[in-house]
């Protein structure tokens, strides 16, 4: 049994990464520390965690119960990971780092798991990709090998858990409910990830990346349009798709009469898929769980990855949303 | 034309009065006084006030500003009326205060418009009800004449406006929505408020009051149940309603086929009751607006009737929720 | 392996139980009849049910595959249970009766587990609660041992889902969001149901039930207040619902710090209960999952204890909502 | 006062033209005919109008009280205004009419008023434009003259009245909170009608249309992607719209720091745009309520052109949504 420890934990992320590690049959939760949260018990700030007797540990936790061979998922604020991080690699620990702080570090593993196996594997720091950049990436990177289409429009509709627990205005139900917004106009710090991942397989069409903001808690739908002088055939496309997560057991491709929803991967690390070609255009939606494959969920498939068992170990059952 | 300055301009219930206000035909707007926005447009922070030009002015706009004959619309945290307040009158301003903390001081008129006209009319300082007793008080207080139950249970449902515009984790849509919960189950700071106007209009039964969260922004289904011996004949209680609520405006007695609904008074100063005996319990059914009726609708209500105006000038659009 | 068929298969209830029974350990599941949706496929009706391959069956289906020692789950409208259940019980066939036709059967065991777990475990039809019988009884069935209240109060808020997937006006998205609304204020089908219960356990006080539908898909928080001359004592409250409860793996008595929630039980089979004793009137605060503990939760507990299992088994895991 | 009636009045946007129509100072409300609803007061069926004391009119009203110069709204189900607005041009009456009927037929004035102004003025037959097409041609159009892009994508999110009343499984509120979904995606019955108004402006380029159904009554945000060889210069597009909308009353062009959102503009005749230029994309996104701008907000200010009045007659207050 891997001992595994959260820190940050008391975010949305964090906390269901908790309760996939809670029910992993391969791993023992460590510690759970939490800087605002400490000493608390988990369920009184977490209904549906109402059954769990774990309190939050204090600020330190994490360090002073380190032992090798232990596994950090480590969910800070931004820039934290910095900090914590060499020196946990010191102490013999590997890290799925949840935050953005290593996303763009060329010497760490990108574990958008489908396309980086080997590296997640072999890794001792996992930079878990973000929400936005999972979706858009497991829509546009089968597409790499057909071809460089002259533009790409990604085109994302996210839940309010993605912007975190930290009340702010922009995030409170009298604020999203009966609005639709987008943000991050003049650029979102997503969208270099995005782009550094797709030049990195060869894609390197100029994208332009919208997110958007709907009343919803959780999940995430998102629209990527290639468009191309002429667009592959969409029979290769197919093939490219099927070539791509015809072995992943969490992608699933949809045929014509269906389309991606968020309500069938909620709670889940799954992701559905449709491709089709509209005239010139590759248009290809993705249906997934922000909290899930957007983020716990692909830490722990990341996990699996990094401990050599199958990558769907504790993750065959939904969440409660 | 009136002067009516707002103070804690940028609240949910202070910019539905400004809202109000704005659109008024006898009143001038005056300050709006924000210490958190100072200095930001309004149309920024509230996109159903996208189109206002006006600022919120900076912390002690209004004292700086302030003319005899004006009126200040007391919006502050608790507490912080009591520090205000005297200087105002000092400065021949009156004030109607949305706080609750003139709301159990005898000295001061209670502004629950319907059943204190004229104390209102003649008031230096209106304490402004709050939502919750508002619904309690309007569907109780005609009750009082016809002899005293031995219990009252209200159970009330409200959006979560009535909490506030500052961030709290409770308040987020993703704690909010998917959710009911009841609150305050040790006591609510409404309930003295309750009880002290019913007993001042002679209902001296024990209350028994029980606040709940839904998935609601605005609005509020209150339920009061009056248990008796034997209850008041039912048309005696039809009489006593009709006496209380047949020249205003505002309430409506709905008949038998019809259940008050929140759709049917949101964005309006508008309130709905039912009334029916069922064995020897008297309930009465009560919907309005949290930031209308309950709050800012109301406010405007009472300086119409300080300000010698009918009581619906200014007051028979609806706002967009 | 029992086998369990769903005999009206495509409303909200009978597909919460499919998910169930398809992952019990200990049954199989068998025909899943619906005249409505014959021959489609479950998962293009059921996004939560996106990997499911099976099929609706088409009418007829059950009768036509009956075995002596299957269990029917008979999830159908109003009245058809009556036609269907005789011929059942003459083929050696065992029932869960999902729809109200035979709670008020005094012939029949009615499914309330946790008080009627030796009627249930050698009952040929149980007949399982609704929803606001099951909160308002678990509620307040504990009190009966501790004298007859001169009043009881039940006021529920359950999400729509109660209402069923027949399309109507009442249950769009556009009439049910922003609107909280009471129904059934000259009497609920769900009363009588209560009423006998209630009288059964020797709690003969008159019942006043009001039911409301607020903005939420599932879930249900039930506030029951029962007035007396004088409260029983609340520590004799307390050990009447440890005693009532204290064996039972799904219901939950919370400490006065806490309060029900229904995100603590969506998904579940779980029940949160919270009282407390305001004067002469014991409140009773029940939450629970319409779908979980008030319908389909529930007839698989009755199905555990029918077939002698432990009654947990099968309901360990949540539901996505 | 020109009457003006309403035909197939009880689906969403003819009630809102109900409303809208109601406090038109320069129009009177003539009959408001429901096949479904004749008789009803509209009171009950529409809480929003619960003060409103009007029955819905029997079927075959309209044609029974028609006077020359009379004003009918036709809001029927697909198809039936081709079988009504004969007679009633011959019967001298002018026509708008909500339905696709008539959207794509040369000989009738297509009702995007801000591009139609003239042909609406003389119309005896109005085609008031679908939301969609309403929303993309105003975030289109006024690139027409600034070269042709050799891609248009629009990725549109909408309210769910824009599926109409009638019940469906696909609008019950338990399907459409928690979930995103795409529909249409192998064709859209709005698409036709944007190309042909694109065409008919200059704007030949392929269009790609994907709409969305999110978790929100009413309003809309619709996101225009141009992609070019080399987009126009930012300044001539600002010229471009400014040129395009400044006279309108309706259209707020937004600056960099803004974005459109749905709170801005529901319940209103209003619509937000923001243009900018990413590389060689033109990203217009445009926020309008469907039931306002993009139905029986404009058919209103249609007929003010129609009848010769300022646009913004009556079309100045908000709708409660």
């Amino acid at each position: 049994m891997t001992r595994v420890h959260v820190w940050g934990a008391s975010g949305y992320a964090a906390v269901e990464a908790i309760r996939l590690l809670d029910r992993h049959p391969c791993v023992e939760l460590g510690v759970l520390e939490s800087r605002s949260h400490g000493g608390d018990l988990v369920a009184d700030h977490f209904p549906s965690l109402r059954t769990s007797t774990r309190r939050f540990d204090r600020e330190g936790s994490v360090v002073e119960h380190l032992c090798g061979g232990d596994v950090v998922f480590a969910a800070g604020a931004r820039g934290e990971a910095l900090a914590l991080v060499p020196a946990l690699i010191d102490a013999g620990v590997r890290v799925v780092d949840l935050s953005a702080d290593y996303r763009l570090d060329e010497d760490v593993a990108y574990g958008l798991t489908e396309w980086n196996r080997a590296a997640v594997a072999a890794a001792s720091v996992v930079a878990n990709p973000g929400c936005y950049p999972t979706a858009a990436l497991l829509a546009l990177l089968p597409l790499a090998t057909l071809g460089t289409p002259h533009q790409i429009v990604v085109d994302a509709k996210s839940g309010i858990t993605g912007a975190g627990r930290t009340p702010s205005v922009g995030s409170l139900f009298a604020e999203v409910s009966g609005d639709v917004r987008a943000y991050g106009l003049d650029g979102h710090r997503h969208q270099p990830e995005m782009e550094r991942a797709l030049r990195a397989h060869g894609l390197a069409a100029p994208l332009l990346f919208t997110p958007h903001v709907v009343p919803l808690s959780r999940g995430m739908l998102s629209d990527a349009y290639a468009a191309y002088a002429h667009a592959p055939p969409e029979r290769e496309i197919r093939v490219a798709f099927e070539d791509a997560y015809g072995g992943s057991p969490f992608v699933r491709l949809l045929d014509a009469g269906r389309a991606p929803s968020v309500r069938a991967v909620v709670g889940t690390n799954d992701v559905e898929l449709r491709v089709d070609v509209r005239g010139s255009v590759v248009r290809v939606l993705c249906a997934l769980d922000n909290l899930g494959k957007g983020a716990a969920g692909q830490a722990v498939q990341n996990l699996n990855v990094m401990l050599g068992l199958p990558e769907e170990t504790g993750l065959q059952e939904r969440a409660v949303v």
